[in-house]
């Protein structure tokens, strides 16, 4: 059954329609699409397009549908077109030729886009959710590993010793931003299209904020030939999906270089590692792998569709067909994705002996600057003489510690033996103390702050 | 001038340094450079680390830097590695060793990406404003062009009559989305990382909420690694950036059709076209051509620095150095686009009388199948029974309102003498008013609605 | 069953296991993993580790699972990992115990790449075989319409009238190049890994430039290292489908515009459009505008795979496992889209009459200025004066031809009546006759290189 | 100057001028515009169209702004639109009006990508020269290494024992790709297009083969519309660029990693890394971060123009001026970025004792299952004992090599005493010997191979 044809004198070609049929991408929509033709059947009625009974013996074939879909038993046909033209098909073999009223006033360009966004107002909240999980997991880790030093790395060297609490709530505020422009992107998917028509409205008296109302939207729209062709919502949605896709591939990053032998400063679980076909004693971060490649491929999606939007000059143009696989691919992935990096998070083994061993007193060398600096020495000129005395110790094959004082003071005179108290990582990672620091108060009202924020993202109960 | 080097026993590479040097880039947030280092100053005062005396000396030794900067006469050095080191280095050229306590408790690492925040600050509310005059153009004309009736498109075909008003306004609500995504963007860049040091925080007393008021950021970032590692705001503003480059690029698209000999909708002012080094009679519409284009570039933008990002594993990477580049050129492309844009609207005149005379009565086959769906017949019916007249008129080489009535009644009995009162686009335009719809009086609703949505976004005037 | 778990003390998590397996993507490479596993086997064989009635029942027990993947009676399990891991399985519970010596000295990272080759040294010749049936179709137009005139365009503005014959070709030539690197790809595509083993090589005798040739290589890969890393074939395959994917696009834009009301240059046939859910006269070109669309999706794969690839950094990292589901998508892309593309190209009907009648006056401004050239006036005065005569045609509201040779004469003195012999647009057409040009007799030589270029290419009969 | 505007009632808005202007990108292209119009002024003569006076002037006088350039003292104007606007400007300046001649029969649209592919057509022997700067440094690698043995990684775990000599050709074959690729792009982007005139060809008699011959080209474009659109050769240049920027990123990614202190395989050079700000003890890698970063910035200018590209329906659109600035980037982030890479691998110092050290015997694993396999044990059960040796292993916290025979023959009987002569990597190393593979003499095979495949690509000399 095709929803057209009427002017055609042919029938399409094979092939052409099989490039056409978008039923094996968006019958994902198909409740959707069922729950948004009963609330249009209620605007109808409302509308006095339908009569009371005509509303009701649609709604029920439409929930009958609705059945069918979730039973598992709904018998697509290769005739169907997409997934509303699969709906009204069926119901007109239910109800008969009433089903025939279903389509007065409306067209598949808002219908389509309809359905879309409620499948994603239905899907955001799920991914916030994930999200808030992989939060959990982290904010499970500041508290466990909260004793623990690591080596800060910048440059992928060492810098300066941090909590390890610190590091893993770095990556839940990065989180956290994610959580907030997927809220507000729920905001902008919740402004309903539906009785807009194919591009210049409805001809008939709908009523279209009761429509949005039914349908737990916050609005219609307020321009027809914008609501058919906006799919900001999508591009949006692939964005954020795609920085947090970034996020993830940093954790993910540095998780795969902290499990190398070299490092040894975590143990990846059994349960989240893969082993080789040939080599018997690999223990593999695949999970990891995987995640950090993802990254790329939301990235993808995002610049796919940007390219199939830049240029369009229509309300509705065919293009827009490829807005769905993309949002649903980048969806899928999140929720597939998300559970298995908060497992991974949560059964690891961090190996504190090691992350401490690692800290070597070069890491404490701008510690040995601000000795200079709190006798008054401008920062510079600080911060050259503990240069010296790195490049001396490595001259030397020792460390910092090892120098004697008289060679602290031949590359400085303002160096006294209050100098060998700095090489204690822990007070150094104390004196790091202002807001949002590694010191350890510091990182204790950062979690506080963290439960509060987590806590201030919610959405309304879907309908 | 390097800001480091006591531990190196050798000099850079000539081309490393000059591949490693961000001074032709970076030099562009000289004035925030500066500016953060009033602020930077004041904080270490109040924190005992400098006297009254030195923080005043080093304020003015800073505001002449400044002055020299916007008389365009600061003189970069060769040896200047980027804009922090040029700052510092004239510093001490001017007031001596003093200079050397500034960069006390501070890194590079929160330096520029404050630096950063503070010049994406001062840029979005002028892309706001740039957007605001666009959108202005957008309601002018949607006003001076109030009564002119358009063909509505879809797939580039005839689809219904629509206001021309209601197709410009069209272009106002994806403007005032890429606004509203800005103004939430703003308040994620006005978070201050200044006082994270180089990853671990600073171990000096700073009050960073103190800070933060006084370079007019909202709140201090609560983590010191994420601060001195998080780009999601250049990277949400090349997006916001990519995607109003979509919309801009959608509106070009459908100008540069509109004005082609063969529609002969609008005609672009001279002073908004070019001509050809070899055909005389052009006239090119080569700022709506350049329009579309940049929405390839920006996305380009956007791609490039997610791929930076993407697997990253620190806090500071020298990577992001890779930041800025394509966040001016996305800041200065929108910058000089948006005028731009605005002045092809404003200045190009509407062939009224045009785009009235291709509105064929196919358009209105629609309005035909609704008449039937008025004497009660299912609309599907009355879809396929107008579809049948399209053809019929297609085979006579005549048009819908040439049709007999006996010719409308063989394809449905339904049809009466009343269906040669739907051929009048005004009508049919009128009829499609429910919200959102194309009927004057809706647009004028809509209208008053975009006024009011335009004045909602606004900024905090800068410092 | 899983290829490895010797040293491993608990079971994958069930989410994490999922979210790994990679057999929904890769089972489409069941038949080359067959393959390239009884080529192996022959290996193994010719270097002594299976005795030949080893080889026989393993290559016969291969050859079993083949025919159940050709009879589509091939039994998945949940517990197969990937296709690798389902046909050693199989092979296992039909030969039994035999079936663990085919994994000697390979890995699977050596496999997946030589089965991932083998797919495309098969996809790629159909894939330039359907680009031929583009190109043929477009030869057929240009001799059908060879001598229909087309207004040529630049800027989307009237430019010049050429053959649409010429016109057709030039998409001809995009087409022809894409076929070129398609080739070169396929050459460096057919380079062997099988023999790398995880890495490092393998240590068995194996001669595999006899493995090369059994399965249609050109040689064996030259580094292990470099063979289980190396995608860039997967990659040069998505470019240069995406950059195939920006050909179509242009040529689909173009015949959207020519099928608009407006230029009614073209109609595509009913067996190549679609129709309204919502407005009975439409006739859409959604064909060519999914086309168009398809350029993004491509272009979104490329991206997608680059920035997976970015920064990995290692011989084989699992990252890579999302190499497989681009590539497929974009074959089955091309070989979709390019029939349909095809089939639209060859019965679309031109009407000659509109587009001869739309080349107007002003198109032939050049050769205007072209016969002042003839009279020794340098081509900038001539052009300028060519200029003059547009816009005083413009302003008097008349077309060239209709200026008065006073008229003429009062722009530039060397006009004389000679000048109305310009106004015919085929011998505008005719005098373009440099190689490359317009005119008949240089677009029948174009035709002759093309059929020349289209033969030029070929493939080895696969094996 | 403009090179139109006779047709034009009023001057172009100066905003709009601004943004129309490409003077700031094509100047670049200089010195190629002024070569392509002496031979365009050749051709002229050689049609007849110029005096053997007039050439020869114009010629002279194309010299003297050639010399201008090299010399740097060419002024340009604010007028000039665009390069070729700003020389035709400045011959009219040197000789009078017979400037105006030169332009004869040529448009700017087949000028300005003559002069782009006879610019990429310098620039890409350049590139292929440095990445073979970077190969040599790569062989001298494989020839001082030679001895020394690496940890072999997948999954960025340790794996198998290879030479480090094997891994650094491991990144000279990628970038021998690159190099085919590029040698194969030249051949691409030496099609000639001058004489295409702006879309139709040339109406006067070039002889454009002799026009292809003078500048270098190897053929004459065979279709005008195509000639003046195609912009292949800069995407395929941008992928080629954006591939080889994949492959440094994963050499640098590798580097940065062996330089942690936590590997500690290699020390980078003082000359080839910077220092920190704050961190006096910092020696950063910023060369191979920047390396890798570059790789994303190569790809965002590959998407940019990609999308461009798309959906173009002309022959010249004005959006093919945003061709030039990504090429140039490109060129020069390659000819910057090259050398340095080349210096780092140069004056980097491998570790040999510490890359000894860290290979564990449970890097053997394999070749342990392999000892079994030799006793004629499937591999598949071979590989299951060898991991339950390594969770033995594991369990008693001792190496592969500490564990007893009766360890091994309680795992499986068929191992015996010779199992203890496995835990030496060299011979590991020694038994890979097959084509491709690290045995050091396969890798001396290797070597000689990479010497005749770098030596096998070669550039005509340019003109």
């Amino acid at each position: 059954m095709k929803l057209w044809g009427g002017r055609f004198s042919s029938e399409p070609d094979a092939q052409a329609w099989a490039f056409n049929r978008s039923l094996a991408v968006d019958q994902r929509m198909a409740q959707q699409d069922v729950q948004a033709s009963q609330a249009w059947a209620h605007a109808l009625q409302a509308a006095g397009l339908l009569t009371p009974e005509e509303g009701s013996a649609i709604c029920t074939g439409l929930q009958s549908i609705a059945d069918e879909f979730s039973a598992g038993n709904f018998a697509f046909q290769d005739s169907d077109e997409d997934i509303h033209t699969a709906v009204e098909r069926r119901l007109g073999e239910l109800i008969g030729a009433l089903a025939g009223k279903l389509h007065t006033g409306r067209s598949r360009n808002d219908q389509v886009v309809t359905d879309f966004r409620l499948w994603l107002m239905e899907q955001i909240p799920l991914i916030d959710h994930s999200l808030g999980v992989v939060q959990s997991a982290l904010q499970q880790r500041a508290e466990e590993d909260f004793g623990t030093l690591l080596p800060g790395f910048t440059h992928t060297q060492h810098a300066q010793p941090v909590l390890f609490s610190h590091w893993w709530l770095a990556h839940l505020w990065a989180l956290q931003r994610d959580r907030q422009r997927l809220a507000q992107l729920w905001q902008r998917t919740a402004v309903l299209p539906l009785g807009s028509g194919a591009l210049a409205g409805t001809s008939f008296a709908i009523d279209r904020a009761a429509l949005a109302e039914e349908l737990g939207f916050l609005e219609p729209s307020p321009n027809s030939l914008d609501a058919v062709a906006d799919r900001d919502f999508a591009a949006e949605l692939l964005f954020d999906a795609s920085l947090c896709g970034v996020h993830l591939s940093k954790l993910a990053e540095a998780l795969i270089l902290f499990s190398t032998p070299e490092f040894g400063y975590i143990e990846l679980s059994d349960a989240y590692t893969t082993g080789s076909s040939l080599m018997p004693q690999k223990k593999n971060p695949d999970m990891l792998e995987l995640t950090r490649a993802k990254a790329g491929v939301l990235l993808g999606s995002l610049t796919g569709l940007m390219t199939v939007l830049k240029g369009l000059p229509g309300a509705y143009d065919k293009d827009l067909q490829e807005d769905k696989a993309p949002v649903f691919l980048a969806c899928d992935t999140l929720n597939a994705l998300l559970p298995v990096v908060a497992g991974v998070i949560s059964t690891l083994r961090v190996n504190a002996a090691r992350t401490l061993a690692v800290i070597d007193d070069g890491m404490l060398a701008t510690d040995l600057a601000d000795v200079l600096v709190g006798a008054g020495v401008p920062f510079r000129e600080a911060h050259a003489a503990a240069g010296k005395a790195v490049r001396l110790a490595a001259e030397k094959g020792i460390s910092l510690s090892q120098l004697s004082l008289a060679d602290y003071q031949s590359i400085h005179p303002a160096f006294d033996a209050q100098v060998f108290n700095i090489f204690d990582p822990k007070a150094s990672v104390a004196r790091h103390a202002a807001v949002g620091g590694t010191a350890p108060e510091a990182v204790r009202q950062q979690m506080h702050a963290a439960s509060l924020a987590i806590q201030s993202i919610s959405y309304p109960l879907s309908k």
